[in-house]
């Protein structure tokens, strides 16, 4: 082992599904305390989880921010996605670990919880082998979204699964029959082809359409009653479960 | 609608997986201004979440602590569980009631998120419809358990899925070979079935074995290495997804 400074440190620190109130004591104290702070952002956006978070940032704390070189422009089964993506990553890794090696902590701060399909996953699994490591749970984007609706999602021996709105319709809805409770991620362009297979399975009664799930300006109503076809990407239909209830 | 006093207020409390800074800024804020904190408890044992949450009580408040009146006695296939539990959620729900018709605010604490496989749902559907009502999502055990071994559990477009380990061991099969990524909950003494379950879909190697989530005293081992057969009831099994990773 090298002579590493002993407060190089890796964080990833979840900061919850977007209220600055859901957010954890522990992240806010790991925030406080770090003496870099990294955030992911589309290019040209500001980063979601840096508005949430950067009231409990350290003044005058050193920031890095990572904008992803593509997001949709190319096709995610292209080599040129892959390709573009690694050497990211790969960048983002090598700039993070030049901190870690000159001895400062460095927070990596994520939307809802850092493990749970999140950005911070890619620098972990670059960097956690090497540096000490400690990960921050935080309240995932779709509890927020249960939360906001007050849709009771899983009881008991429920199974619940969480699907991607990319996969094929004849996927949905072999998966959606075959689970008591589940959540579609990513919903965007998908929404028309989500609200088909539910239909053909017959539980688009159940659903629940939800947007920007714990923001201010959040927007819920039964799926079968949104009338047009349009999703943000990051919206999400609810299938709660516990149907046989006691 | 009656006459009731603006103040009467149901609170849906998510306290996180078990690290007292595991508690968002949301619930701590509702836990200080409640009248009536509710919690529940095996009978005889005092509530884990109320060890997590009490320091945050105004001082003198007015407790309810609901004790099941049975958990693993009955099967809970008999008819006599059923009925035993559903007077148990009637009383405990019109315990509520009186304190909310009496215009004081009732925060209902919870292990993990509130809407996620929780005892609060049952309070929840009998008094939402009747009292104004709010839900604050918090870190869930699941979450705990994987950021303590730091492990990425999923990513991009995989499916991830909750499996109680009560399910036949057939069943268990085909739904941890169906899915990316996944949690066993509940694992007790259905540890050898589940283990088994892995091993004959070739994917004992990937699972990660976690007692105790985030408490000071968390175990964590890969399943192919832990000797006995012995788990708690709370005890899960990871099996992290992001095999194919970018």
């Amino acid at each position: 082992m090298s002579a590493r400074p002993v407060s190089a440190r890796l964080l990833g620190v979840g900061v919850g599904p977007g209220d600055p109130e859901l957010v954890t004591l522990k992240a806010i104290r790991a925030l406080q305390e770090a003496d870099v702070v990294v955030h992911f952002a589309k290019a040209g956006n500001s980063s979601n989880a840096r508005a949430i978070a950067a009231r409990h940032f350290k003044p005058g704390v050193a920031e890095i921010e990572l904008a992803y070189p593509v997001t949709t422009e190319i096709p995610k089964s292209a080599p040129a996605y892959c390709c573009a993506m690694r050497g990211f990553y790969d960048g983002a890794a090598r700039a993070v670990a030049a901190h870690l090696d000159a001895g400062r902590s460095v927070a990596v701060i994520c939307e809802g919880d850092p493990l749970f399909y999140g950005s911070y996953m890619h620098l972990h699994v670059r960097l956690a082998p090497r540096y000490p490591t400690d990960v921050i749970a935080g309240v995932t984007g779709m509890s927020g979204c249960w939360s906001a609706v007050g849709a009771p999602i899983a009881q008991g021996d429920d199974v619940f699964t969480v699907l991607p709105a990319t996969l094929p319709q004849g996927e949905l809805e072999r998966r959606l029959a075959d689970a008591d409770s589940a959540v579609v991620v990513k919903l965007g362009r998908h929404l028309p082809k989500v609200r088909r297979a539910l239909s053909r399975i017959g539980r688009l009664d159940r659903a629940i359409y939800v947007e920007r799930g714990t923001m201010t300006n959040a927007r819920a109503m039964a799926l079968a009653e949104k009338a047009d076809e349009e999703a943000p990407y990051l919206a999400v239909v609810l299938v709660p479960g516990w149907e046989h209830r006691a």
